[in-house]
C-alpha cells in the first residue's frame, strides 16, 4: 500500500490555487510513496459530465505530475486520484480525494465512494469598482434606523397599522390566529433620518450604505412590493430619496437597493387582490391585465403560485419576456429608472428564486452604466449551490459581482461560541477561499448578522469582549465588511421580529461602538484588508487570519476560549506560500493571549521598531 | 268562578303608582264579579319574609280595598291577591298576580304558583341637583374623542404599546394565542383634544360629560387602575386636568368620572406585578405591603381572586377598611381628591361588585359636597337586582342616585329592530317606571349604546330613520339623556373594541347630527321632559310615549315598522290618569305615518293653532 499525499491548498500541489479561468492550465502534483508505482491517474469530469482520466507522470522522486486544460468551459470541475501500486506480483488500486474538510485528503476503497475535490472555473474575473472594494458598509432596515421629523411624526402612515409607541419597544408582530400577519407595524424611519444621520455613519468611517427595500409596499420590511416605480411615503418622497442619494455622492458615499424580483405584494399594482389600484387593473382582477402573464394561477383567481405558498406574495414568473423586460428593459424598466438616478448597485433578493438567465439579463442592464455593483443574497457557498435542480452559475461571470457572506457569519459564532475548533473553522473558510473565483471571494458583502438573523451580540451571548472578536474578524476577512445597523450599538435580539428593533439613538453602547470604529479605522489605514492575500492558521485554542503581499502584513490571531492561552509555537498555517509565514510564526510565540481575547501584529509595527531600535543603537 | 280585575298600573287600583316611600300608606283596590263573595285579600311579605294576610272590605259594588303601611323599612314588597267565591254550597279559593308583563294580571290555582307584584319602597326620595336633572350627557371614551397636540403627537407615549397610525383605524386588540392582550393599543386622544372641542360639544347643546377612565393605568380603557391619585400621563396632567374641569365649568357644563373600585391593574401601585413601582410597595411582592390586605390570596403570590378570572385585573376586597379609607374617607381619599377639585359626579363601574355598604360610603363621602351626582352601572331592572344572593339597595336612598339606564336601549332595539310588539316595549318600560322610585327613574342616565354595546347605528343596520327614532326615543324619555361619542356622527361598529373607533371629525354624517341635534334642542326647549309624567301608548305597529304635566303635554307617537300606518283611534295609554289623553288621543287620530317616522304633537303646537285661528278669526 502506497502513502499518498496531495493538498490543493498548497500551491506545491496544485497551481494556480483555487478557481480558475477559462482556458487556463493548472498543473497538479501528488506524492506517492510505494515501493512500486505502476500508475497515477487524475480522474476528472465537468459537472455532470463523464469523467475524463490524465495519466500523471514522474516528476521526481515520488511526485506525479499532469496538466489540465479548462478548455470546457466555465463551470464545476471535480477530480480524484487514482494510483496502482505493485507489491510482489499483487496490483493494488487505491483511490484518493478529499475529506469532508477540504486540504490534504484520503484514501477510499473504490471508485464508487471517493470523493472528489471542486475546481471553479470561471468565465470572467468580476473586478468590482474601486468606490465598492474601498467600502466600509452599513446595512440599513430603513423603518428602523431614524425618523428625521420632528416629534416623531411618521410621513402619510398607511391605514390599519400600528406605530410603536415609542422607539424603544420590542417589535412584536400582530397576527392572528392562523399566523397571519393582521396588521403591519412600524416605527417610521425614513429618508430624513438618513439623511440626518450621515454625520454619524461618516463619524463611524461607513461610506456605503445597503438600503433593504424602498419601493411602495404594505409591510414594514417592504418585500412585498406594490410599485416598483414608487418610493414608500412612509418613507418620504422620490425627492427627497434623491436628495439622500445625491448628498451621500457628495460625502463620498454609496449606496446599493435591495432588489425583490421573485415576487410582488398581493395587493401590488400588479396583482391587486384588495383593488387599491383600480379595478380592473391587477391580474387578481383582471384577466386581461397587463401583468396577466407574470402570475401562474392554478384555478383564476385564487389559486395561484406564491413566495413559499405565503398568499401575501405572488410569485412572479421570471421567464415572462414581459417583466424581464419590465425589470431590466435598457429603457424605462425599474432598474434603469433608479440606476439612472445614482443608486451605485443592488442586492438580488432570494437569488435561488431568480433563475440564472433573469440574473444575467439584470447584470447586462447594469453593464449600460458605469461602476455598479451587483450582489446576491445566498446563504450557502454560492459556488456549488443547486437551487431547483439547477447548478447556478452566480459567481462564474457576466453574473453576480459578489454575494452576502453568511459563511462568514457562521465561522465566526462558530468559533466563539466554541461550537467548532479553530482547525475546523479556518479549514470551512479556507474551503470557501478555494472554491470561489478570487475577485468574487474579495467581492463579497461580508455580514456577521443582518434583517435574517438573530443579532450578533445576542447569538455571542451579550459577551463584549466576543463581540469585538467578530468585529475583528469581519473586518480583516477578505470581502466588504458590511455591519447591520445597531450592532455597532448595542442591539440585541433573536431572529425577525427581535433584530429590527429601533435604532437606540439615546443608549448607544459606547464600549461596542469604540470596538467597531477601532476595527473600521484599522482597516481604512492598512489597504492591505482590501487586495492582501489571506492565510487562515490555528492552534489549540487559538485561530488566525493572515492577510499579506510581497512586503506587508497583518496577522490577527485570536483566543475564543473562555481561558487564557500561550502561544507555543505550535501553530499550522493552512498554506504556506508566504515568506512571511516565519516571520508571524516567531512574532506571536510565546505571547499569551487572555481568554476571548486577540492579538493583532501588522509589518509595518515591526518596521517601526526596528528603526527605533537603529535609533537608540545609533545614539 | 268569579270575575276579578287588578292593575297597579291604574291609579284606581293602587295608590300612589309605582314605588312607596318608607312608612307610606298604599290604597289597593280590587274588583270581584262573582255571585257570592267570600272574602278578599291581600297577601303582601316584604323581601324574604313571610306572608302577611290583610282582609279588603267591600267599598263598591265589585270593589274591595285596604290600606297597607309600609312600616316594616325599605325593600321590596311582593303581593298578590286571594278570593273565595261561593257558588251553590262550594267556596272556592282563586288566586290572583301579574303575568309575566305585568299591569292587568290573572288568575293562577294555587298559592304555590301564583306570581307577586312588586312594590318598591324606599327609604329617601333622591333629588339630583339641578344641574344634572338639566343634563344633556355625552359619554366620552378618552383615547377615541380628540388629541389636542398638533401632528397627533401623543402626550408619554407608554412603552411597548401600539399607537393607530390614522384616526380612522379600525380598532383591533392585539391578542397572543391564549386570547390574552399582548400589547394595548391607542389612538391618543386626550384632555386637550377635549377642550379644543367645547365649542363642538355646546355647538351640539350637550352640558354635561360622563368620561371613561382617566386614572393612569397600563390599558386604553384604564379600567385596570394603576394609580387612583395621577392622571394617566397619555391623557395629560393634572394641571390639564384641572384647566379642562374649570373651563367646562366657565362654560356651564359639568363632568362626571368612572368610578372603577372593584379591582386594580396588577401592575398598579397597590399590587404591582412587574414591580413598576419599586421592589417592595404592592402586595404581590411584598407582604407587609400597606395593600396586603386589600387583596385575597389563595395560595401567595400567584393565585389571587381576580375579576371574572382576568389575572390582569387583581379583586379588591371591598371590606377592608384600609381600602374603604382609602376610596371614600373624608381625608385624603380618592374620592375626596377629585371631588374637592371640582368633579361634579362619580358613575360606579360593576357596581354589582361593591357591596351596598361600599356605596353607601361613597355616597356619604359625596354628601360633604354640595351638587354631586352618583350614579351605578347597573344593567338590568336596579330595584330587584340580586348579586352575591343579595338583594341589592341600589336605588333604595342613600346609595346611588340613578343608574345607566340599559333596560332602555333594550326597548330601543327591540322596538325598533321590530324583535318585539310596540304593546310588549311599552309594558315592559312602564314596569320599570313602576318598580323604580319615580326620583330614581327620572335620575337615570339614559343611553342608546355606550363603550360596552355595540354601536346603535350597526345595530339598526345602518338605518338612518330608525337611528332619528333612537335619539328621538331617549329625548323624550324620562331621565337624562347621554349620547356615547360618535353616535351623533355615524360612527358604526359592533361589540368591543368595533364601538370605540375615533370620533370621525372629517367624516361627521350631517344628517345623523343634524337629527340629533333636532332632538338635543326639542329637549332643551321643553322642560316638561325634565320633569314631566311619563304615560306609555301603544297601536299596531305603533308606539308612543306622552309626557305631561297639569297644563302640558309633548306626546311623541313612533312608526318603526317598514310599512306605513294609519292611527285608526285605536291607541292603547297604559295609564290613562291624565286628561291629556283624550285630546292626544283624539289629535293623533287618523294621522298617517310613512314607515320609520315619527309623529310629535305639543300643547303648545295647540295653543298656538288655536291662537292663530282666534288671530284670522278677529280679523
Amino acid at each position: 500500500m502506497a502513502v499518498i499525499r496531495f493538498n490543493p491548498w498548497k500551491k506545491v500541489y496544485k497551481k494556480p490555487f483555487g478557481a480558475v479561468k477559462e482556458n487556463e492550465v493548472a498543473i497538479f502534483m501528488i506524492e506517492v510513496i510505494a515501493e512500486k508505482v505502476v500508475s497515477v491517474q487524475l480522474i476528472i469530469h465537468k459537472d455532470f459530465q463523464k469523467d475524463k482520466t490524465v495519466n500523471m507522470s514522474k516528476t521526481g522522486e515520488t511526485e506525479f505530475s499532469c496538466e489540465y486544460f479548462f478548455n470546457h468551459q466555465a463551470g464545476l470541475y471535480f477530480y480524484h486520484f487514482e494510483v496502482q501500486t505493485q507489491v510482489d506480483d499483487e496490483i493494488i488500486t487505491e483511490f484518493y480525494g478529499p475529506t469532508e474538510q477540504g486540504g490534504e485528503g484520503q484514501k477510499f476503497s473504490s471508485a464508487e465512494t471517493v470523493w472528489d475535490y471542486q475546481v471553479t472555473c470561471y468565465k470572467r474575473a468580476e473586478k468590482a469598482p474601486d468606490w465598492y472594494r474601498n467600502g466600509i458598509f452599513y446595512q440599513i432596515f430603513p423603518d428602523r434606523f431614524a425618523n428625521g421629523n420632528p416629534n416623531r411624526i411618521i410621513n402619510s402612515p398607511k391605514k390599519n397599522t400600528y406605530i410603536y409607541a415609542t422607539e424603544e419597544d420590542e417589535p412584536l408582530y400582530v397576527k392572528g390566529p392562523d399566523g397571519e400577519i393582521l396588521r403591519w407595524d412600524f416605527f417610521g424611519g425614513n429618508f430624513k433620518g438618513i439623511l440626518q444621520k450621515i454625520p454619524y455613519l461618516k463619524e463611524l468611517g461607513v461610506n456605503g450604505i445597503y438600503l433593504n427595500p424602498i419601493f411602495e409596499a404594505s409591510s414594514n420590511h417592504r418585500y412585498d412590493t406594490a410599485d416598483y416605480f414608487s418610493i414608500d411615503p412612509v418613507l418620504g418622497t422620490q425627492e427627497e430619496f434623491k436628495n439622500l442619494l445625491d448628498t451621500l455622492h457628495e460625502n463620498e458615499m454609496h449606496l446599493i437597493l435591495d432588489g425583490v424580483f421573485s415576487h410582488v405584494g398581493q395587493n401590488s399594482r400588479y396583482f391587486n387582490v384588495n383593488g387599491t389600484y383600480g379595478e380592473n387593473t391587477g391580474a387578481y382582477n383582471d384577466r386581461y391585465s397587463p401583468y396577466y402573464s407574470w402570475f401562474t394561477f392554478n384555478d383564476y383567481p385564487d389559486d395561484y403560485a406564491s413566495w413559499w405558498g405565503i398568499k401575501d406574495l405572488p410569485e412572479v414568473n421570471k421567464e415572462d419576456p414581459g417583466f424581464q423586460k419590465f425589470i431590466y428593459g435598457k429603457e424605462d424598466s425599474v432598474l434603469s429608472k433608479w440606476t439612472k438616478m445614482g443608486v451605485d448597485g443592488w442586492r438580488l433578493d432570494v437569488a435561488d428564486e431568480l433563475p440564472d438567465e433573469f440574473i444575467k439579463g439584470i447584470r447586462g442592464n447594469l453593464e449600460n452604466f458605469s461602476e455598479k455593483i451587483l450582489l446576491g443574497e445566498v446563504w450557502e457557498d454560492a459556488s456549488n449551490k443547486i437551487s431547483y435542480n439547477q447548478r447556478r452559475e452566480y459567481i462564474l461571470g457576466d453574473h453576480l459581482q459578489g454575494v452576502m457572506n453568511y459563511p462568514l457569519r457562521n465561522s465566526v459564532i462558530d468559533l466563539l461560541s466554541e461550537k467548532k475548533s479553530p482547525k475546523i473553522v479556518a479549514m470551512s473558510l479556507m474551503k470557501l477561499y478555494e472554491n470561489y473565483p478570487v475577485d468574487i471571494f474579495f467581492n463579497n458583502l461580508n455580514n456577521i448578522g443582518t434583517h435574517d438573523t438573530e443579532r450578533i451580540l445576542s447569538e455571542l451571548g451579550h459577551h463584549l469582549k466576543k463581540m469585538d472578536l467578530a468585529f475583528a474578524m469581519m473586518f480583516i476577512f477578505p470581502g466588504i465588511p458590511c455591519i447591520y445597523y445597531g450592532d455597532e450599538a448595542g442591539l440585541t435580539g433573536g431572529k425577525d421580529p427581535e433584530n429590527r428593533k429601533f435604532f437606540p439613538w439615546e443608549t448607544i453602547n459606547q464600549d461596542i461602538y469604540d470596538d467597531c470604529k477601532k476595527w473600521v479605522t484599522f482597516r481604512k489605514n492598512n489597504p492591505l484588508l482590501k487586495d492582501g492575500e489571506v492565510c487562515f492558521f490555528y492552534g489549540k485554542q487559538l485561530f488566525g487570519i493572515l492577510r499579506y503581499s510581497d512586503d506587508d502584513y497583518v496577522a490577527l490571531l485570536i483566543n475564543p476560549g473562555n481561558y487564557p492561552t500561550t502561544v507555543n509555537g505550535n501553530l499550522t498555517f493552512i498554506s504556506d506560500e508566504t515568506s512571511m509565514v516565519e516571520e508571524v510564526h516567531r512574532r506571536l510565540s510565546n505571547r499569551t493571549l487572555k481568554e476571548n481575547s486577540y492579538l493583532l501584529i501588522t509589518s509595518e509595527q515591526k518596521r517601526k521598531s526596528i528603526e527605533k531600535y537603529r535609533s537608540i543603537t545609533k545614539k
